[in-house]
């Protein structure tokens, strides 16, 4: 059984419990994780009941995609067609669908109304089908790792621990240099690396850049003595890495090694907290209150952590207004940081596996204090 | 005026001619468009009327993006509110707005649910305004590209038409070379020279595969003689450019010869076709009839174009299941193919802009079949 075909069998179990008879998967990456499918069109109809005629799983896309289709979805049977859910809706009534399972946390509003119209026409006279939201089933799902998924995660995590070795051992982090320079830099250098794209916009802030949390870069020039912060990732097999490292260019001024010294205790505090059972908040505050006791708290303005995966947020989020707790074989990223306004800012952050020991570091950079 | 708030004016002027008080913008690059705020969570309310305590427009966003709001968005009041959607419509609620547009093919079915309750909730026993879907009504003034825009589409295409020929240049498109390898390369190029990121996810085919329209790159080896397909693009400002360049590498055969020429008689067909007032079923014919003349209608399985701008696909499409006309300032791909399966295929693509006089060709790679 592919590992995607063990994940269409632990959503039929949510599905089967859930009363349903059939779902219809619309969000790309849900259809990803459960196909193999990548391309940009697809979705899939899971039913908890199958016959000869109606195969337990359907999957559906247009014209474009047919050869990749039978390519990275082998063993599930094929649907083609231009308007590729209402097709599948259309099938499910046929197959003897009462009750249809769809995300309503993708599925748009004009989408909802497509798919009720096809139920209607397609029952043609009949009781028409009812439809119900599964809610975040498959994501989460997702937000526990397989084996798989662990490991694109270890190699997205090392093409940017890779990336930023190379531009730091070539001195390319160095005073003169503008932040959209060594962005640009760190995203070819991880392109050429093998990494798909970078998980997202890469951060580069340098002095008074730095406190602010979500940075663009721009065409500040870096500057002896600043704080220079990267927040960036790499994406391997649609799996992404999340780090942050703060340096100084130079020598780090008393207030800069303090700060530094703060965020990276709490970030150990943090790291150190992830256990399996831990509360979400828990976790939070762990870190949160080495800040808080040092007199920051007003300077930490946002949540700790949040899982990572197909998405660079998902599931679990790690903040004071999360919610449930960790278990083995989460991926969630562990980010405190203290932003100073006008002074700059420090933020530490590495991705790791949630794990019955010890947690998994899965971004290997050092976090020293490194003046370069 | 910015040209942000010359494009809100004119959605004011829709809104109006729609009966509603407010519209409820929360598509990310609808918002980008009229705002100017490029960050992942924004969202604007645009009054119909306004006074001191209600402005004509509102920009909310959550806390990780009051700094950058403050740069992007200078002309609008902002809401800094983590619950960012709720909240605009609560103080459209406030402002007294009976009839509240919000886009229909954007908002999730959660995300209708979590407004109607906010609307009860702010009504507080009075009337709960009405909510009217104003479809694609901002999607459809974007379809027109005003001067900037059409600057940054130029920009995009000639960071792709560079990157290209660099590589060319270089001898980097030479047999024993893998489609992963080019794509990754073109990548790197294209963001060295100042793209924000590709258009989308590069297409690199040779031999074989270039008969499958969207084939992935993957480690196959180019070859003497194969057929190299290569459909890229550059994002700049936010706007994608999109080309699509076949070649041989080194002597074309006959076949590949007749294949090229017969694409590019019906491409240029299509080129010639684009004209204000024309209507989109008939530039896709004109194209498509040269290669249905020549044997290979069945051979050609796509629509001939699409609208280009902050997406990679948007209005107008160009096809046989199109709906409506051209009109001066429309920015669309014209790119054709023919794909003999297990043979290969030729695809050629222009960015052009729709003028009074002829289009501008924005993609200005060289046309003639290329042997490397």
């Amino acid at each position: 059984m592919s590992r995607e075909a063990a994940r269409r069998e632990a959503l039929r179990v949510t599905a089967t419990a859930l009363g349903l008879d059939a779902v219809l998967v619309t969000n790309r990456l849900n259809v990803r994780y459960l196909t193999g499918f990548t391309g940009s069109n697809g979705a899939l109809l899971l039913r908890t009941g199958s016959s000869a005629a109606h195969p337990a799983d359907l999957f559906g896309t247009d014209g474009r995609y047919t050869i990749q289709a039978g390519t990275q979805v082998p063993d599930v049977e094929l649907l083609v067609d231009r308007a590729t859910v209402p097709a599948l809706a259309a099938e499910a009534v046929r197959g003897g669908a009462g009750r249809i399972g769809y995300e309503s946390h993708d599925l748009t509003v004009d989408g909802l109304a497509a798919l009720e119209k096809v139920l209607v026409d397609a029952a043609a006279g009949g009781v028409v089908p009812e439809l119900r939201s599964v809610r975040r089933a498959v994501e989460a799902q997702r937000a526990i790792k397989d084996d798989d998924e662990i490991e694109s995660l270890r190699r997205a995590c090392a093409v940017a621990d890779q990336a930023l070795a190379e531009l730091a051992a070539e001195g390319a982090l160095r005073p003169g240099r503008t932040e959209l320079e060594v962005g640009r830099e760190l995203d070819a250098r991880m392109l050429a690396l093998g990494a798909e794209a970078p998980s997202f916009e890469t951060i580069v802030a340098a002095g008074a850049n730095s406190a602010i949390p979500h940075h663009r870069p721009d065409p500040t020039v870096l500057r002896e003595g600043d704080f220079l912060k990267l927040d960036f990732g790499a994406t391997v097999d649609g799996y992404h890495s999340d780090m942050t490292r703060t340096l100084v260019l130079g020598h780090a001024a008393d207030w800069q090694r303090e700060v530094y010294q703060l965020v990276a205790a709490s970030q150990a505090a943090g790291r150190a907290a992830l256990t399996v059972g831990a509360d979400v908040v828990a976790v939070d505050a762990a870190s949160r209150q080495v800040i808080v006791d040092a007199g920051h708290g007003d300077h930490f303005s946002h949540g700790l952590g949040h899982g990572v995966g197909l998405e660079i947020h998902e599931a679990p989020g790690i903040g004071p207004l999360g919610a449930g707790s960790l278990a083995s074989g989460m991926a969630v990223t562990v980010e405190p940081g203290v932003y100073l306004p006008g002074r700059g800012g420090v933020r530490i952050e590495d991705t790791l596996i949630v794990t019955d020991d010890a947690p998994e570091l899965l971004t290997l950079t050092s976090k020293e204090l490194l003046g370069l």
